[in-house]
């Protein structure tokens, strides 16, 4: 069953805030902050804001805005492209103008606009030359790990656009639900950090402008789809992010949201066609009943409910059904792997907008980045759901599904489970192990992403009684076995949510990450308590084994069905997969071998017979210490061992 | 989860027995009864006994049993078949011979036996004429409703046969884990009753022959595959049950052990060969972990510890990978199928027989018997892994199923889910949709068996917390959601297991069933309380709701996403479908309405446009009192309303 993940009002992304507030509000002066693109363009915005050639679509489609522009008429005054199509809506500000590339070279395009008494506008508009291999980039995969970050709650690298004039929301580090200040020079000024802990991405919740009145710092009330929100910095602070991470081998994973929009977007001052928002522009809650969808008994107010409903109501539902809209979300997708030279993106609310749109926007963007990735949020512990939307998947019927990864809720909660209840045939470990057994139903297991907790939930410390024993198998398990671990800023170094579930308290502000946290600092370890270094050191030592050991964490997974509350598993390169098979690598024929147990126990070595060979060491990576395959272990009770097999 | 379906000793069927019992025990008394062909045939046993000329496969391979039989010649002395294999394993006494019926009528056959020294035996065996209408029998379907009786405890109608002389366990009435003397004759006394209820079905728990020294009465400890126990009655019996039980509109479904055998079998005695018992012979437990068949991680000894161990050591696990075994499995089904007219088969312990034999077993049969019906048990609340073995399940290997049905253990543990908590976004009612949603995974989700207990679990009046709302709630479900119904003998009038969990007392006396059931009697309504006699009606209603709208519970599920504590569906006819678009039947468009709720409610039935029309009157079953579709329904709380819409 899918657990809800919205709950209390401050939590700010996908909550109910139960005060009244206006759909549009005094938010006009952001307006001119729109777009850069705007001054030059005789007060007409485009988007995208510029374009590339070589893509393997050829076609682009611009959307104009600009007073009385959708009675122009388009023509090109200077460039080798193509006039394919030019569409108004409803709003006479918007025109859809679909220019064909097909022939064009990396240039700088004049778009003439004429109007009904002759008067032009023209428009300049560049097409640039992709950077070399951006077709082909790689997508983070199970290799990786990544880190999810709270940009406002990570550090403050510039207190200076703490506040920005026309912003509302001033910066208020002592309300749980305000902005923080933190921004992307805080990531970068602590990339070495990531680095060094061994991650290899980092997934940023949403940095786009949110220029809302309450509750902007969570990123998720989008108001402008091509801007970063200057409290963050700026689209270039953003590139150089990247380009920075990426000089430090780590890639950047973008969240993106294609269900909803902030209600201070322009689209609900000037709505483009009168089926761009959900439900008529008004509120009416999502039923969050996700099963509607596959279900073959249901009926179709309930696929609609779930669909088309809102968030809340200071989140308009868009209509991806709209051609113009769902090409402008697909456009502003790539324009941001181009842009921005992403590694991969996470869909927020992934199922919740039009289904065939999923399809489309998935597929458009495969097709121009064959071996990106990208991950759906699926918030359901049935993986026959969370499964349905994975490519590959072995569906019932011919829905097409390019999406390649899926967040995996339900392991989540099997993990959770299993270390919080006795062992018994039907519970315990058994969770874990029932839930992998059950990897079957999805298109490529290995390349789902695993976490002990997120930015919507309470911290797996807490989840766990604040338990450090099964903190330390959680972490183990999921930092092991099948899947791209994902860890939240924070989690390395036990931070919990003891007293509240709320959104505001579980994203709290990294120590260290603000000029005045003198008490403590976990970037450089200064006041950390013994537990948290520990717990720093260890989520260390398991990100490092990942880094010497690629092959094996892309490889293979096989476990042993748990039994008197040991459950083993091993990760091994794949030799018959061509990925697998880097004869160069000289640690290739290693594997790992996890053991978590609850009781103490005396476990021979031998047990394991069937995954091991005679006359192997194993080097237990906590300290080093070596066993021999004819040994037994002595374990103590709630451990967590993780073996290097030579 | 799959819930394991074995606790106690004195349960019988998948039970371990603690106390140690030797393999083989002093009931070797009991082979000259072993088979009644054998005296005709100079001391050699032929299994099957007899068989059919035109079978869709016109081989059959012949088990012969004798002494010193493996090293003779076969040869036919009369008759037109041709012996197409002989075939001898390790035992000198068995010998497998395969004849090729493919030209022959109906006859009796001489079979010749020479052996080295040219001394012959000779074999008389029928080949007999097919039943007319045989192989196009139409199986149990979404139109029935299955009544599952335990025949030693349901009715006692011979006393004569309640001990047999020459087997042991005598009856004891007193002990739970005794024979209690219910047979055949009881259930074809009472066949009357079944119909009168509105049953159209009965599965019977096993009657061969448990030539056991204890917990005989369940029947899954197979002693003789071809013989009916006479602690039952006769074969002939059990062909005249199913006679008359057809006249009067009810099919018969038997219960098959295809899993393990009883360890009083000739087979541990004297067996065929080395590998025709798991284990070389030897108890080893199964595992009972399912999933390791489908896990892409298991490892090969956790599929083998699941498949071959086997229940308890009185239960030695067949080795279905023998392909002889294998034939002689094939042909018992299809023998009882043919000899006694069965209506279904229902296979105990579905899947923990040899893999790949499970696909040949199943396809066998359906081949004979296209229109026929067979449900598997497979114990996991894990729909993923019950829909696996279901025929046009869309799964992720090429495994190849030819099973109709499954027993629909999810749902029966959602609908106890949803009676016990409380509403909420992820528990009540959610628990039955979101089961219901996941129907996608099934080749054919109302062709599921579905149940509110069965023998093997707590009453589902005792698993409610002997509350007689819920149990009215949880029997309307399951009489009117998709699915065919199973009831439990007893069920209908409230039996429960309040203060133990023993199978012995899960599966007590059927109150009148005994000469001396003087003070209650549930035939005829004699001394059951006002509660019992009430539920017996309620089951009585909802079973003639069905028999008289056969169309509506063939067709189509439709359910609205449950709020507020309320959850409603409908059954409609299925206009698409042939089969369902028989004009002729009058009562076609009726739709039947469900309404569950937990809270007093006053609901619209506006509420549901999208499912009935305007001007419809909705009559309800249990008082008879109309409503139009204009009106506003006051419910009471913890009801269930059912109302056929014209």
């Amino acid at each position: 069953m899918p657990k809800r993940n919205r709950v209390t009002n401050d939590s700010g992304h996908k909550k109910i805030q139960k005060r009244a507030i206006p759909l549009l509000l005094s938010c006009i002066t952001t307006f001119p902050l729109f777009s850069v693109q705007s001054s030059a363009n005789s007060g007409i915005d485009v988007y995208p804001p510029n374009w590339w050639v070589g893509m393997q679509n050829s076609n682009v489609e611009l959307m104009l805005y600009g007073d009385g522009v959708a009675d122009d008429t388009v023509s090109i005054a200077k460039g080798d492209v193509r006039v394919k199509h030019s569409q108004a809506l409803d709003s006479e500000n918007y025109l859809f103008v679909t220019l064909d590339t097909s022939n064009a070279s990396a240039q700088e395009l004049v778009i003439r606009l004429t109007d009904s008494d002759g008067t032009t506008r023209d428009l300049t508009y560049t097409l640039e030359k992709r950077a070399q291999g951006s077709a082909s980039r790689e997508g983070f995969g199970p290799q990786d790990a990544i880190y999810l970050i709270a940009p406002d709650r990570y550090a403050n690298g510039n207190m200076e656009n703490d506040n920005v004039k026309g912003y509302g929301d001033p910066a208020d580090r002592s309300f749980k639900g305000g902005r923080h200040g933190g921004d992307i020079q805080g990531i970068v000024d602590n990339l070495n950090y990531i680095q060094d802990m061994g991650f290899t991405q980092i997934w940023t919740m949403p940095m786009l402008e949110n220029a809302m009145d309450k509750y902007s710092y969570h990123g998720y009330s989008t108001t402008d789809y091509y801007k970063i929100d200057p409290r963050f910095g700026s689209n270039d602070d953003f590139i150089a992010l990247s380009t920075e991470a990426e000089s430090k081998g780590l890639g950047i994973i973008m969240d993106m949201v294609l269900n909803h929009i902030g209600s201070n977007h322009l689209w609900m001052k000037d709505t483009p066609s009168h089926d761009w928002i959900n439900n008529n522009g008004k509120f009416v809650g999502t039923t969050h009943k996700r099963e509607a969808l596959h279900d073959p008994h249901a009926i179709a107010s309930d696929i609609k409910g779930f669909s088309d409903g809102w968030f809340v109501p200071t989140m308009p539902d868009l209509n991806q059904r709209n051609p113009h809209l769902a090409n402008y979300l697909i456009q502003n997708a790539i324009w941001w792997v181009e842009s921005a030279g992403l590694s991969g993106i996470r869909v927020d609310t992934y199922s919740y907008p039009d289904k065939a749109f999923l399809s489309q926007w998935t597929n458009r963007i495969m097709d121009e980045y064959p071996n990106f990735n990208i991950v759906g949020e699926e918030w359901s512990v049935n993986p026959a759901i969370t499964a349905y939307w994975q490519a590959g998947s072995h569906r019932h019927d011919d829905y097409d599904s390019a999406l390649p990864s899926v967040m995996d809720f339900p392991l989540q909660a099997a993990v959770v489970e299993a270390l919080s209840n006795d062992e018994s045939w039907n519970s315990g470990f058994i969770s874990v192990y029932e839930t992998l057994a059950t990897d079957f139903l999805y298109g490529d297991p290995n390349n789902l992403v695993i976490f002990p907790d997120n930015h919507d939930m309470s911290r797996i410390f807490t989840q766990l009684g604040h338990d450090k024993d099964k903190w330390n198998m959680a972490m183990t398990l999921l930092l092991t076995t099948r899947g791209i671990p994902q860890v939240f800023y924070g989690t390395e170094i036990l931070m919990g949510n003891e007293d509240s579930e709320d959104h505001g308290i579980i994203r709290s502000d990294f120590p260290g990450g603000w000029p005045s946290d003198n008490d403590k600092n976990a970037f450089t370890g200064d006041g950390l308590t013994d537990d948290e270094r520990w717990a720093q050191q260890r989520v260390k030592g398991l990100l490092q084994l990942r880094k010497s050991h690629p092959l094996q964490f892309k490889g293979l997974l096989k476990h042993f069905a748990p039994e008197n509350g040991v459950y083993t598993y091993i990760r091994e390169a794949n030799v018959d997969s061509a990925s697998g098979a880097d004869k160069s690598n000289t640690n290739q024929s290693d594997k790992i071998l996890v053991i978590l147990n609850k009781k103490p126990v005396d476990l021979p070595l031998n047990k394991y017979a069937e995954v091991l060979s005679t006359h192997q060491t194993l080097t237990r990576v906590s300290d080093g210490i070596s066993f021999k395959t004819t040994d037994t272990l002595s374990l103590p009770a709630m451990s967590a061992s993780v073996f290097i097999v030579q």
